[in-house]
């Protein structure tokens, strides 16, 4: 029925190998623990450092990075889930493309930022920057979610990833610009390179399979699941690479906030803009979230809480309205098709973040940070440029990202189009049936959802 | 089809709008970091009192705050769902009323608990502590669940979070009570307010939505996600705020114990109860709990892991017997009628678990607690009061929970009956449609899943 | 319909009371808070020794265990919930047995391994180990699960948890053996245990409940909650327990590499080995965690991050190839029905993960490991054994177990056999109706999912 064009047998398996014992080959060449992590190395520093194993990093960090994981694996997951016949590609698929993205970019971002004496040291820091990573690959799959096969996906992992690494390196190690929570980095790189992947991939008879693109009340519960992991752990995805002490503490709060307000928000205008004065479940999903992507560059800095909860509604106003009146123009306008609404939730917060990140880089005061002044702003604290230098290259750091981010998008999307990676047609996107085998009621009916065969009818309707 | 009176299309804009500028108005007058959250003075307390950044309570406490954030949101949240065409209502007004208690909370608790020099100094611990409150009003949610709009549960949400906020500054600042799970401040008093306002809103016609109120095998499954994430992280919630070191590990184990043997109780009297000697799942997702709420004050003191046990059987046992004989009469004869049976989760188990707490205070010795006594009741250790006094207060304590409670209760009650709150007329209630954009699937069928078209039918009979 | 020998209504709540009596009396005679949860001996500890409450180990291990809960609560309950019609025992057997299961275990590891002076000392790490032992009942659950009741079910508990510790007694203290992660003692230990029950309790008419013997596409989604929480928290699970420092550090980080690693090898041999070139859910609800099974030995030696991959790839093939090939032999040749196919994803990697153990100690030597050799092979390090003797030993420690979960599974299966424990007959395995309350949904068709009233499917065909 899908046509042989989708036949995963051999091109998924090849794809899979191919990249797991080509990873597999370079962790053998140059990846090491570090001296965190090596039993030998630890007990140096032990000795050597008088430390305690309390001040080893696993301490700090471990409980963010689990919540971090938790965000990617099953926040990014489920919040995949909302399609009523494509549930199976969209918790399954992020698996995937996850599972892949954090090898990848051990290795990327090792080289970029840990790679001495030819070997990649590699700690809890590492981990969670990989994950980071894998989060900036998803948004790019959230826009291109039901199009795509998973042949198509690990192809744009592999570039995206290594594209992420020379972004990053760029903004943090050349510019010097600070963006812990990756309002940049992450959510500003991952949307456009998703949305110039979607561009390319444009395709003019969707509406084929537009009776598909929509949720099951249950698939609007799974995709819920997401939504909240994804909100509540935020805190800890803004702050898991932070530096020790009160900026951790800082950076969750701000958050905190800034969702929470950013939530209200969602709710407020969602009743208003839907014409019968009823609320979407697809505005809760998404534009509820925004409030974490806008303080992603400055919830380390002093902010301060009203400043956040401000940044939140505005984080949960454009969102909204992005979903009601961008998103359709994008589609029909600029033939840029995003299933997930990855520009509401992470392009356009992504922007707004790194824009207040300039402003709040730009206002910083010895008088306010004191000592910590040194942890935020280093280069400021010890002379080396000024809070407008620091500002400019903020702003600089945005500019690269989205130029970068697109340019990269729309390359990576010509060669994701090649026909042989196993996209479906225009009439069999949003479809698990090609890629999976579905249970009974998944074949049967086109809501999804049932059989009932002809006796049981006569049955029940006679009870 | 739901009439005028529920179209949200202004009243939650304004709501959501008023509430939430208000909050960052009065946030940017009054609210500020805390030592260890502000870059300036946390490296203040590094220098001069010579701390280590381990010593931030962010680290001592950030682990325990994210469970409790879990259970609030995504535990809550999806307990709620249970009922077969609410469940967007039930997962998703929770997360709008919890978005907006925190900050409200914040504030209420901050004036307080922690107002100095005009200014109220938050950290980590309020975050935890404006987490709990959330608790409380989503306790009191549980018992209007279906039965009220989102406007009125907001304003529900205002009043209730400023009168917890003062039943638990008479009861732990002017009583020196304890209460660090909350038995009394979060569950005793979230489940009475709650039944007060249900009783209040009594609705002689309910019986017209009663088709409705019940649940399907999917919703059910959702309703374990909240029961399970709720139980798993229940003894982070009772040792979040308790004294560091031996407190928090013990509250922990007592609380472990005593949910495990209210567990096996809820499944024993399940299928006592139950005419045809089967299982009910409505015990299972809250009786379960139930073990978690009757350790809430003494969980923190010697209470000995038997003793957790007992507590937990007896928990188990008052709530299933409480959700077969009693939820029924209250809503018959008292005109109480409680969606969730919170008296049987909550009600109940926390009036019990501010009698266990008179106990075991009282029967508290030197002893026993040995130079721990001061943690736990340090009026006792300081000599300014005995065990039999300190059981007074805790009983005492109880008693203010309940009537503030009941009346605080009622007058909201009244406060929400106003009629344009967009409340839902009696015949609409449990029902998604009225408040949401509902997917096509639950527009077709009561049973809220299905639309087979009859050509569909035919194939799939001849098939 | 489903005759009395399964009404659960007198046999259930004496299990269930008598047990949870049973236990409470042992707790009350022989269980007491050890001295870092006694308020008395840890404020001796903080005054005598000069401690800091940061050195209780509820900090080090707390949020581990939260982790490890949350697998066995969560990660195991939903996992369950894949079977169209038994959803509800799925997640709630889960549920009673572990909740049973962890305070049984409480009892018999403290026998074996903190009995002092007549008293059993608990804390944090009896928690963990308890959830632990919980885990390898929960798999011998799986291999009899929908054919079994809960009466059946805790009877297999009180006996494999007791066999679970004197098998844990034989390896860690009697042999030495290492293995933090439980490939031998959780993995192989539950799931050949589980096996054998099965075997034991075979039904050669069980093809009569086959055609409840699958999921539907939002079972498989519930199923998909399960495999991301266990997928995510494994490197908690293996290194909760694990010595401080690096070894926690290192035990997760081999855990994450091989587990990412075992979810690519089993997207690509899934599509492989299926007819149609198509993706199977089975597999990679299961077999993608097959990576953190096989390290559950080595995880915490220096495997290295390759050599964690290479187990992970190991891991996911056979895992794959187990429940295409072996799965259905032997069900048809040795009379083994394995309902969630255990033995691909705990038993062969279980046995693996042992021998993994056994060749990595083989391989220890000082240059590697440095002062840290004392911490992972104390015997080896302090010239008690060479790491020939500590290799030899880790392989009796596998035999061992297979030998007892062997013989004990079979025993235990014999006395489950008794009919008054309520078990389904043939024809009603998989089906929650004949234990459960269930929603009317569930009753009407055999999907397990709808009801249209013949008055309805008229109105909807004419729209």
């Amino acid at each position: 029925m899908s046509g042989h064009t989708t036949n995963l047998r051999l091109k998924l398996p090849i794809a899979c190998v191919f990249l797991q014992f080509l990873t597999i080959l370079l962790f053998a060449l140059f990846v090491q623990y570090d001296a965190e992590t090596s039993a030998k190395l630890w007990h140096e520093e032990l000795a050597l450092r008088n430390k305690s194993h309390l001040q080893n990093e696993f301490y700090l960090r471990y409980p963010s990075f689990q919540d971090v994981h938790t965000m990617i694996f099953v926040g990014f997951g489920f919040l995949m889930t909302f399609l009523k016949r494509y549930s199976f590609g969209g918790v399954a698929f992020n698996f995937l493309i996850a599972a892949f993205a954090i090898q990848w970019s051990i290795l990327i971002q090792g080289f970029f930022h840990s790679f001495h004496n030819g070997k990649i040291h590699i700690g809890i820091e590492s981990m969670i920057n990989a994950d980071f990573c894998a989060g900036a690959v998803l948004i790019s799959f959230g826009a291109v979610l039901g199009k795509t096969s998973p042949v198509q996906l690990l192809l744009m992992t592999v570039l995206e990833v290594t594209l992420f690494g020379i972004n990053e390196f760029i903004l943090l190690s050349c510019f010097g610009a600070k963006d812990a929570g990756g309002s940049m980095t992450i959510h500003t790189f991952g949307a456009y390179f998703g949305l110039m992947v979607s561009r390319i991939l444009y395709r003019p008879q969707l509406k084929k399979s537009r009776e598909r693109e929509g949720s099951t009340y249950h698939s609007d519960l799974f995709a819920m699941i997401g939504t909240l992991f994804l909100w509540l752990f935020w805190p800890s995805f803004n702050s898991a690479v932070a530096a020790h002490g009160d900026d951790q503490l800082r950076t969750v709060m701000n958050t905190y906030f800034s969702l929470a307000a950013s939530t209200l928000t969602t709710f407020a205008l969602s009743a208003l803009v839907n014409g019968g004065g009823k609320l979407d479940m697809v505005h809760v999903q998404n534009a509820a979230l925004a409030g974490g992507v806008i303080v992603g560059t400055s919830g380390e800095m002093m902010l301060t809480p009203f400043g956040a909860m401000i940044a939140g509604v505005l984080a949960g106003s454009v969102s909204v309205l992005g979903f009601k009146f961008l998103t359709p123009f994008l589609a029909s306008r600029l033939k840029i098709h995003d299933t997930c609404g990855v520009h509401n939730l992470h392009g356009m917060p992504g922007i707004l973040g790194g824009l207040l990140g300039v402003l709040v880089a730009g206002l910083a005061t010895e008088d306010v940070y004191g000592d910590g002044l040194a942890d935020i702003f280093p280069l400021v604290a010890s002379g080396k440029r000024t809070t407008t230098y620091q500002s400019l290259f903020q702003l600089s750091g945005l500019v690269v990202t989205l130029g970068l981010a697109m340019t990269g998008g729309s390359i990576v999307g010509v060669i994701m189009k090649s026909r042989i990676l196993g996209s479906p047609n225009d009439s069999l996107c949003f479809e698990d049936n090609i890629y999976w085998e579905v249970p009974e009621d998944h074949h049967n009916g086109f809501q999804g959802v049932v059989v009932v065969r002809a006796q049981e009818t006569d049955r029940d309707s006679s009870a």
